[in-house]
């Protein structure tokens, strides 16, 4: 795999990919319909996914540019999608730190050796991206090739600092966490140390993937929904933006999503991105209001709605289309990663039902 | 124990009682500090608690008045708090419908037989709450007695007909709420018979504990905040309003408070309330903003905070009363419930802290 292939297999293809709905959303420009795509869309819900999941663990599945790349392409095989996201997960970075990450069945991720003190977060190793995190480098490579010859873009991804954090100091997931929070507001010095580390890593992680063919890249804050405002303002908000401003460097578009940031969508969008992931519990249009018209929104299906009979999925889809009706800058999509036992049929039907109606909404507007 | 002694005894202190902190502050009428109780106040992170929770279930201390009543007392013993809360739980009341309540350790709450068709539905009675609840309404009689001597004001509460929709279809906690969502969504009649059930039971409950004795009543809708906002207007509002309607025939202040609903406070509101209860997830004078003047609001300290050092739970708390400024119609709350583990030392200097810097913040405004 080397450089030079995928850069004429994308120069080939690059006015359609240029103009693909997904990148010109990303760019508010206008486009005949609204593109979608699904956060955790190569995942447990597909069949192929599980064939492959059952000989392989989840971190082989990652680390094997080939497998990465396979699993990307399923959904894309199987649906109508406007862009493909490569197949691997938020956590990785903390591996090249030092941090030992495994995935455990009905456990989730999980670190042997979480962050405690100071001489921890001292440990911690700030490495260059292509040495720690050269499977996924690679796996963008590849899929890129792929994907280029159907003129879908890659979305590229990375945990932001917070959820980093999180997952570092609790070693796994943590209904409260009061390890990590207390930290945060006890320890502001370490904090400090620790969180620039992370959004270094980060921030280069993002960079490198965008470097290796990534059109779009995505940052997953999933638990900054936990944070008072007056906290992530203060201890968590300036690290994603110098992870965002590295990233920026690529010049490709940004992606900001974190979970549960209804009452604080403004400080989120402070932090930087062209495109602000809204979950589903703030109406989309009032989201966008908020945000105002210089940012792209990504959202903001429930995924429970996926396991719902077709005439409330297609009425609850129906509402998010036409409360911004056709605006420019709008990207369909789960307001979280869809789940895993989500009924495929209504996944075909979801996509295909946001593509016929956004477009028949344009030509009625 | 009958309601003459009671009406007698409130008679007594009707004057200090009316005019306390708390009772003003619902009314949004001026007060000298700002008043602060907590929410799960009466639990386990006091060894007085746990050392009658020792001798008996969660369900005996709910269903023996005189126990009820002992704990309710213990947080009023220990710190300067201006409310009590009946010691009780959201869930009883599905108990007197005919489901099967239990507490297990480590698990939470869970219901035996929960509701999965229509027979199901139609088989839940609607009783009055002086037939099933009784327990409650006995134990906030003999807490009137022992606060009416101190003018502390007792506070009744109930879940909400959709936190107590989620527990009884899904049987106890869940993590996506996959099943109580989707009869939601599919199951639109069906939906429709289980909260007019459920309202009626909630709203009567609330009524009845006003009637007991109780002069605030909060109606708690603990998940509210996983549904979208079109969901919540169109399938839970409407029946967390009828609720309300039923218990403001008493007359007596109305909280309603959801977690995580910072992006649909106006929907929370409209459904009804004289204070609103906000988590932390948004900075509480945005919320007030978007709620408007003619509502107090009740809040909205991170329950971590209390882990954490003082200077950190200081700046915290100093700035939740600053970002108000002692403006009228403020409870001084956590987002969410007091977590068992939290340092008693912690609560009292928190309690201490918002009385006299609250104080201080009028007398140099």
């Amino acid at each position: 795999m080397d450089n030079t292939v995928n850069t004429t297999a994308s120069l080939n293809t690059a006015h359609s990919l240029e103009n693909s709905l997904f990148l010109r959303a990303c760019r508010r420009q206008p486009t005949d319909a609204t593109p979608i795509w699904l956060m955790r869309q190569a995942g447990r819900y597909m069949v192929e996914y599980r064939r492959l999941r059952e000989k392989h663990t989840i971190l082989e599945m990652i680390k094997t540019p080939e497998l990465a790349c396979e699993v990307t392409l399923q959904p894309i095989n199987a649906f109508d999608l406007d862009a493909a996201i490569i197949f691997a997960d938020i956590l990785p970075p903390l591996e090249g730190m030092g941090l030992e990450l495994d995935f455990i069945k009905g456990e989730g991720p999980t670190i042997y050796n979480p962050i405690r003190n100071e001489a921890d977060v001292e440990r911690l190793r700030v490495l260059p991206p292509e040495e720690t995190l050269r499977f996924t480098l690679d796996a963008i490579k590849l899929a890129r090739q792929e994907l280029d010859l159907r003129g879908i873009p890659l979305i590229g991804f990375s945990g932001a600092p917070f959820t980093l954090a999180s997952y570092a100091i609790e070693g796994g997931s943590s209904r409260n966490r009061i390890q990590v929070k207390n930290m945060m507001m006890s320890q502001p010095a370490m904090w400090h140390t620790l969180m620039t580390k992370l959004s270094e890593v980060a921030g280069h992680y993002l960079l490198a993937q965008a470097h290796a063919g990534a059109q779009v890249i995505q940052l997953f804050d999933s638990w900054a929904g936990e944070l008072s405002a007056y906290d992530y303002e203060n201890f968590v908000l300036p690290y994603s933006r110098h992870a965002i401003e590295i990233a920026s460097q690529s010049g490709v578009p940004i992606i900001h999503f974190g979970t549960g940031t209804s009452g604080m969508l403004k400080l989120i969008q402070a932090a930087g991105g062209d495109v602000i992931g809204v979950d589903w519990r703030i109406d989309l249009a009032q989201a966008w209001q908020i945000l105002g018209d210089n940012v792209s929104v990504q959202g903001n299906l429930d995924p429970v709605t996926l396991f719902a009979d077709w005439d409330a999925l297609e009425a609850r889809s129906r509402h998010i289309l036409d409360s911004v009706h056709g605006k420019p800058g709008h990207i369909f999509n789960l307001g979280h990663g869809i789940l895993p036992e989500t009924p495929v049929d209504n996944v075909r039907r979801l996509v295909d039902f946001v593509h016929e109606y956004s477009q028949k909404l344009r030509t009625t507007a």
